[in-house]
């Protein structure tokens, strides 16, 4: 049974994880399958987000593990102390929470950086040779620890985005909300996800792709 | 296209709704053609746990309606503003929010009670003919508001949580996971979702039972 490391940045997609790509993505591992394991790393989430208004909830401190949780029920291991040896691959859910908590692309714009465990734990993964997934804006995230060996990923079509990325270095390809981007080379696969899904159906296709190209290279 | 409005209570399994069961809730729906309308009572929640060690936050407040946005991408209606003409049918999410927010019966045991607001909804919508769907611990708001009727569901099989319901007036029929129970004549279906499955895959069987015989029976 291979094991998968899912990484989440909180709950909810204005200041953590998209909650409908996280779910999906068990989904889809679950019935190849595969295990799960939701990682998450150890820190204060940059905002919290009302998601009924919209709104900065000004007084709020939320931790970015405790709150992934949520959405693994309660099984959570924190990213530093992952065992990379004893995974297959990692697949980085997307949402505001990877742009906030594990980069800092939703304050910096193009010159963001990602949070040093973030970027170790993927340059460790990619150099003992483990497929990496990215969904929806996660891409960013390869970008910076990755982008230095010239890797192809897509966040969609968003100019601005595709920009910052190719910034880092990565090449961006565009692509349309249900299919994948495949770096062979680099074993990484990158799919759209929300960045473009009107709907959770749109999503699911994309990620189901994802997942199941994510297993093949790992 | 059928309008279904999706009850939630909160986001997590310890002190909301449960992400697995909303999200393969909400996904069921989409492929079935259907639109979900998520609602939730405006309501400060009991309790918040942190989900990575099961302890209660103390200090913690949170919004049961602000939170259950996170689960619906920030799109969620206030249960007492919710036109239950215009919708076909309504299916409640289970996790602790039930048991907690919607109810008493984390707190209270078999003397529990339900939120007015949730009964009134649950009673006007069977009024008016529409179909219900309840899953996981969520029949327990169903036994509080029609169990005068002697309405029939399942939780699963926990001993302790059937004679609550059916000391509500509830006839409680043990279920496995994978299956729901039916009550044509209330027009009521239930499935024991997390109360009884080890996995999402299990999850997700009885969830799509339920929600395909929801759209049936509206």
């Amino acid at each position: 049974m291979k094991k998968i490391a899912v990484v989440l940045s909180g709950c909810g997609v204005f200041d953590g994880s998209e909650i409908h790509e996280a779910v999906l993505t068990l989904l889809a591992l679950a019935r190849a399958g595969a295990e799960s394991i939701c990682i998450a790393p150890n820190l204060d989430q940059k905002q919290v987000i009302d998601h009924n208004t919209g709104e900065i909830a000004e007084d709020e401190y939320r931790n970015v593990m405790e709150e992934a949780a949520r959405i693994s029920r309660g099984k959570i291991t924190q990213m530093s102390m992952l065992d990379i040896d004893s995974i297959d691959a990692v697949i980085f859910i997307g949402g505001y929470g990877v742009a906030k908590n594990l980069s800092s692309l939703a304050f910096d714009g193009p010159s963001y950086d990602v949070d040093p465990i973030v970027c170790d734990l993927i340059r460790k993964a990619n150099n003992m040779g483990k497929a990496l997934g990215f969904m929806c804006i996660a891409p960013a995230l390869a970008a910076v620890a990755l982008g230095n060996l010239g890797i192809k990923l897509t966040i969609g079509n968003d100019k601005n985005t595709a920009t910052a990325l190719t910034g880092k270095g990565a090449t961006h390809i565009e692509c349309p909300v249900d299919e994948i981007v495949v770096d062979k080379t680099h074993k990484i696969v990158t799919t759209p996800a929300y960045m473009l899904a009107q709907n959770i159906l749109e999503a699911e296709a994309g990620i189901n792709k994802l997942v199941n190209e994510v297993l093949k290279l790992s």
